[in-house]
């Protein structure tokens, strides 16, 4: 949470975070949408231990960087003009407009950076700021930083925003299911009123207009892939296939809300029958689910519920990523992630190396376990998002059946 | 243009380019949606000067890999479970995996990272490379690099893509405009059938559905906004202002198309008939609009543009960003920018510093001057994204009427 944040600086004897908010990155900007409250801005956010964070912002974004509620500096209190005549060469003008921020605004000591934006011109300038800043230090955290861990658990406000936003996505889910189960089928095909096939196309096109009606944002392509595209793992659907009954649809839906936050859920479906061997997996996929979620406890590594799922599919004659880390069918994923401003983040659930987070009240994160065949022509993944309440009980926050069949209307 | 890459590593003397594309970053990621073609994956491109691209995947997104038309390998080539447990620290084993692939695919010499990614964790992993690779040297680029540089200029088919977006875009304006006009007024204010005033708001709403239905993507908010919001520069508007006949609305809207590509247009409009002295700043900005359009010429300096407006925006009266940096009044921003990948990219029409790009054919980019007095409760600004064809004439690809007073219906 964000009250972590400045006891994490302490752990790591970092003395400043500066959280670059480069142009055009803002919805894959984790860190600074976080500190900015999700306002729309070109800046950078610097925070010194133990002090009230700063925001950096340009005139154009004024209104933006007053509404994040941080005490505000316009950037024009440096004369970016000047100095950019006077250092010709673009980074030479930036590291020196940073040198005298940094002085200006006295950071000093172990000096961290975060944000998102362009590896490469991030490594020169920061490479380039370094020799200028007598006896402090410029440093990235690599791993597990400090903003990723503070999101890692979520407070109140942000649960309930995550609540709410499950219901709106599984409202479009519920919707797209009664689209599709409305139409007439000739031959085992779906048909529109023109008579022409209900394709996998058209019933995306629905959803993203049904998202936007409800203010959801689908900024990259969903997964909603027929039969062996499903079984691949991120195909996102061949939008010619026509719906068949009885043929298996995977639907990944991950939206974001109005602030950034995303849900994440999967649903799949075989419209009107499903054939014995789909039903099958997707009953050893349920079981799954149902025995893992059980045995969720505070403390226990996310490892443990990786290597649990593994244990469960072997039994059942599956390959998995541990028995085989480069299978292409049985289950070749892990079972979950953390989700909130990114849709994959702290926490993971590796198979291999060592683990690296325990379930946490605060907790968001998604728990999907999947079988795949794409030589049998389908795959079966079954995704919630769950959240682990202040007492330590787990709840799903995706109300939406978990069934596979679904019957055709009429 | 991409035919460009290879001439442009020889000049820098760059032996290898690795572009990144980590998780989360594929709509803000244009070097790597550039060489992959906008596919979705996790993966990495590697150029070697004069040889063919490679596409390093992940066994979940090889349908992807393989529609880039790329030859690619196999992450799992690697083996990362091994490498895990042998490195329990994930920068050091991040940094054995990058030892290995520069090893097999034996990448040599001075190898240049590009992409979007973390700041932080990007700078510990490349800082954390270097020593390993015996006469080896890892580099990156600050400003103007090679992909932003190729992509600054359009090759035909791109050109194509952003016309037809052009138009697409500008349909959801017209369709906008229509929904607006045909509202009821009732003492200046525009009110709906329930007979509640037409808000920013529900104007938004409507822009957004439309923008669904016609497949356009906006990640981020658009700005719409009235009267003094519309004089900061980037306010998104207040959903709750009512729209009112005679009050200004800056409309700047600038969605993607399903490949990744922008358009980029700002209308600004008064319903039913505009005060005089914002049709008096209306006419100016127009004026200046004209006047510099038809002066373009390939081979002159973007800046020298940008100082033609400031020239004509002075000899009215108003401050520019030329005449005061820091002025939040009249005209305070650049005359345009290119985009294509992204909203802002090469060329940029800076005020200041030395000038960094010449007019050149195959350029796509906007015009876009403006005049802005919050205090007074106004802008305007005017934007068609314009491109220069092959005999180096300049056209506007933003086919929409630019008019200030749009009647109201009936």
């Amino acid at each position: 949470m964000k009250k972590d944040i400045h006891r994490l600086m302490e752990e790591r004897k970092i003395d400043v975070a500066i959280v670059e908010g480069p142009d055009g990155m803002d919805s894959t900007n984790p860190a600074f949408a976080y500190m900015t409250g999700g306002q729309h801005l070109v800046g950078s956010v610097i925070i010194k231990r133990g002090e009230k964070p700063i925001v950096l912002f340009r005139s154009m974004e004024r209104d933006a960087a007053a509404a994040t509620g941080h005490e505000a500096i316009n950037m024009d209190r440096w004369p970016t003009h000047e100095i950019v005549q006077k250092f010709p060469n673009p980074l030479d003008a930036r590291v020196e407009l940073y040198k005298r921020i940094i002085g200006d605004l006295k950071l000093k000591g172990r000096i961290a950076f975060y944000g998102t934006g362009s590896i490469g011109s991030h490594f020169a300038f920061l490479r380039g700021l370094q020799p200028g800043l007598n006896g402090s230090e410029i440093i990235g955290e690599y791993d597990r930083d400090i903003f990723q861990v503070a999101r890692e658990t979520k407070d109140p406000d942000e649960i309930a925003r995550l609540e709410k936003h499950g219901k709106e996505t599984c409202a479009v889910i519920g919707e797209a299911v009664e689209f599709i189960r409305s139409h007439k089928v000739k031959s085992e095909t779906l048909v529109t009123k023109d008579g022409t096939p209900l394709t996998i196309g058209k019933a995306k096109e629905f959803i993203r207009l049904e998202s936007a009606r409800r203010g959801l944002v689908m900024g990259e392509d969903f997964i909603f892939a027929l039969g062996r595209d499903g079984a691949t793992g991120h195909s996102v659907g061949n939008p010619d296939d026509p719906i068949q009954l009885g043929k298996s649809i995977v639907f990944d839906f991950f939206p974001r809300d109005a602030n950034g936050y995303f849900h994440d859920v999967t649903r799949t479906f075989c419209f009107g029958h499903a054939p014995k061997e789909i039903e099958k997996i997707y009953h050893q996929v349920m079981d799954c689910f149902q025995t893992v979620v059980k045995q969720f406890k505070v403390g226990e590594t996310t490892q443990k519920y990786q290597h649990m799922t593994c244990d469960i599919f072997e039994k059942h004659g599956h390959t998995t990523q541990r028995s085989d880390p480069k299978s292409q069918s049985g289950y070749f994923h892990s079972l979950g992630h953390g989700l909130g401003l990114e849709v994959h983040e702290q926490p993971y659930f590796s198979t291999f190396g060592p683990p690296r987070s325990t379930l946490q009240p605060g907790m968001v994160f998604t728990v999907e376990p999947g079988l795949y065949y794409p030589e049998k022509g389908y795959g079966v993944r079954i995704e919630d998002t769950y959240y682990c309440d202040a007492k330590g009980q787990f709840h799903s926050i995706t109300p939406f059946p978990q069934d596979l069949v679904i019957p055709m209307k009429g």
